[in-house]
């Protein structure tokens, strides 16, 4: 029988860890902590698309923008550490081996990222109507997915 | 054989729902949404607490202390839905029955915690020692603790 590693079962790990060794996460840990901020992201991508397809609460835009650019500004390149770049057990990873070599390439992809995540936290902060956000929101979104077409399998 | 839902399907499926009605989760995927925040959250707690411990980076401690602050903000009720107070398969949840009764004291633990975030970020914007965050940090993780004491199951 496989090990099966819950996010719930994470939680509580990362929980008891943090006191000892805070930073100290195992490979598995850090997977399934890396795609816990891309779920967060993906649901709060979600909200923004639906305020530029529906009502538009400004309020709940610039809280999803915030959500998204604490995430992206937080180190998550911490959480591709060795051991990381394959499945371990149940924790399965999508990312491509490439990742962990081309450097450069990865440097590119995240640092647009981050831009186009504090742009849109910026323009969202002032934003008055969905026009405000649009070009910023598209442009997140290619910033996402130049790294999913770059570097993480189908 | 009862169904594994890992959180890459989770991510997998929010990024499809996002084409759709971005805002409609499942009950299970806002328990796994919901969790993937409080996942990454404890991270950066434990970003923080080694930050404390050990050398301390302004610069880590406020990335994380916004990451969490982000998250705090971004509207986590919605992902207390109907059909969400149980395990649904595989897909589990510590959350107790009271935290879907008892309306006032979850507003105030909630209030709580994202007052407990914010002043940490703005704390740690201009933190220059250990010392100037040790009191926001055992604000915010005090107000961690009243909510999982009296919501979450051991």
């Amino acid at each position: 029988m496989r090990k099966a590693v819950s996010l719930a079962a994470l939680t509580l790990s990362l929980a008891i860890a943090g006191n000892a060794a805070a930073e100290q996460l195992s490979p598995e840990e850090q997977i399934l902590t890396r795609q816990a901020g891309y779920s967060f992201m993906s649901w709060n991508m979600g909200k923004i698309k639906a305020n530029l397809e529906g009502d538009f609460s400004q309020q709940q835009v610039a809280a999803a923008a915030n959500a998204i650019a604490g995430i992206a500004n937080s180190g998550m390149g911490a959480l591709y550490g060795p051991g990381t770049d394959k499945d371990i057990g149940d924790v399965k990873t999508r990312v491509k081996p490439e990742l962990f070599t081309e450097q450069e390439e990865v440097g590119k992809v995240a640092r647009n990222f981050i831009q186009a995540a504090n742009n849109m936290a910026e323009v969202a902060s002032m934003a008055e109507s969905q026009d405000d956000v649009k070009a910023a929101f598209g442009e997140l979104g290619e910033s996402c997915k130049a790294c999913h077409d770059k570097f993480r399998k189908d």
